[in-house]
């Protein structure tokens, strides 16, 4: 055999001369199987250094071979396709997602009593909202952990963040070629950071820009909120020039409520960008201008350093930090 | 303590007048702590009958607390919804979501090696396609397997499905009231069991109806296959009065392309059906009329089912099939 050829449970079936699910029988605790069939299994498995099952391995290696993923149900990243990403290039280092789903602050002890429970080897969070002295609890396990699309400056933590300032720049600049007087920001909620940081940025770079007149909502990152904040606004005030949202899904939801109920053309009327590239972003309906997160990329990096840190517990902490690209739709009026 | 409360590591910590992480260390291998703080924490997890870890729990209950979640990258399923549901519901019943993706059938065998490796205690399967030799492989290793959304007659796997039947036959319903001479039906991919599933019912069905022209168009379940047909389809031939997409996302690529590339107004020109209710089928640009899979009733069968079967694994395959609901949107033309 290859030296660096894993050893398969067929491997060792062909070499005994016995079924697949025999080699398998052998290794599970509590299934029955001749004396016969396990001798000849043993044989052939420790002539392979045959690793059969997760118990073995963890006592060996001391490593699970899992890595905990845990989702926000307030995940504004492009989740399905960041975690199939995240499952993948995992995969490909011999490494298994555990899914963590947070849906609600109170269950953060009981998640981090499950992480502990299963010794994972490390933890990608994505789009999930942790206080320092929970990232303090990682470091106290010697468990690394990697935030996904998060940028926590003197933090314990590793992260992966797409360039924001950079990216709500670019558009800007897009709006302003039109010289719009009357800016709307569409923030997302005020208890994510990402959302906070968006904002942030877009209105300090808005002043940057000379512009006097910015008028900040709140919505919650969803397609509703998107159209509920833009109605509104129209209620007691004049259609903005320009809308900045802080993603593509509340962007989406301004453009079909000005379109569909209040009979507004996007760009003509008003300007719209968002935020992250979603693939509905690109569809014929709404051709957004907006920043296109590189998940793969992002992916890559992430996983790259939660499996350094894996190696080498004492690397001292990192950011990364990628740009996305101006992806130039339809909804910014050309000058 | 109440009988049934589980005992975390903070329940022992409290007890031992220790921290967390010094409960934690002690059992985690290979890792350093001092032998008066290991026996304040023995002392207090045997007293308390904490299990401290994946291990340790494995062997003493033979199960692993771990559920193995295939996905397909060909899942049709409302996907990021069914995986949050199913990833609650398991934690509910104290179990985890290990993930796999499933990018080629290639990929099969050493996904199967995994899921033996991990000793999961069964396996959901969302939208991803198993040969039945596959399907026996699992009942080989006692592992009870829940295919969701699929309808495997004679199969010797426990399946959850939303009636395709019933569905597709309320969607025909819709468009015959305007008695449409011509159709198309839009089919997913002909290696999707779902696809060839709705397309071969629609066909039936629209047999039944007494409707002669009928043509099959395949696409791939993408935006843009509904896109590209449509757009072929019209280089050719007339338009359609009606159309019958496998899934809201192709039906959706209709709309867009009919609408802003071909000037044909939904559902004055055509009438455009789908098939899942995913969010966007209900955006004010689409309104597409379609079936809404129950997906929280799909998960909460499969589970139940599984953890039937992890309890009492002689039990009989069993299909369960639960009607989905009719959204009746703006995409048919009123009579």
């Amino acid at each position: 055999m290859a030296k660096n050829k894993k050893v398969t449970s067929y491997d060792v079936a062909r070499e005994a001369g016995v079924s697949q699910s025999a080699v398998s029988r052998v290794f599970r605790p509590g299934l029955s199987v001749s004396q016969k069939t396990r001798d000849k299994v043993m044989t052939a498995a420790n002539r392979m250094g045959y690793r059969p099952n997760a118990i073995a391995r963890m006592l060996i290696t001391k490593q699970s071979g899992m890595v905990a993923v845990i989702v926000s149900s307030r995940a504004n990243v492009n989740y399905p396709e960041v975690l199939s990403q995240v499952s993948k290039q995992l995969a490909a280092q011999n490494k298994r997602v555990l899914l963590f789903t947070l849906d609600d602050p109170d269950g953060v002890d009981e998640l981090f009593e499950q992480i502990w429970t299963f010794q994972v080897d490390g933890v990608i969070a994505l789009a999930a909202h942790f206080e320092s002295h929970r990232l303090a609890q990682f470091e106290e396990h010697d468990i690394p952990v990697v935030l996904y699309n998060r940028n926590v400056p003197d933090s314990m933590a590793n992260t992966v963040c797409c360039n924001h300032e950079l990216g709500i720049k670019q558009l800007i600049t897009e709006l302003e070629k039109n010289n719009p007087k009357k800016y709307l920001v569409l923030s997302g909620p005020k208890d994510s950071d990402v959302a906070n940081e968006r904002r942030e940025i877009a209105i300090s770079l808005l002043k940057q820009f000379d512009v006097e007149d910015v008028s900040i909502l709140y919505g919650d990152y969803s397609y509703q909120s998107g159209r509920d904040c833009l109605a509104k606004w129209l209620q007691k005030n004049p259609a903005p020039d320009a809308i900045i949202c802080s993603n593509d899904t509340m962007a989406i939801g301004v453009i079909d409520e000005a379109r569909e109920n209040h009979n507004i053309h996007i760009p003509n009327d008003i300007s719209v960008v968002g935020f992250d590239g979603i693939t509905s972003s690109a569809w014929l309906s709404y051709q957004i201008t907006t920043i296109k997160q590189p998940v793969e990329q992002l992916v890559k990096a992430a996983v790259a350093m939660l499996l350094e840190r894996i190696e080498t517990p004492d690397l001292p902490p990192e950011a990364r930090v990628l740009t996305g690209v101006l992806i130039k739709g339809n909804s910014v009026k050309r000058p």
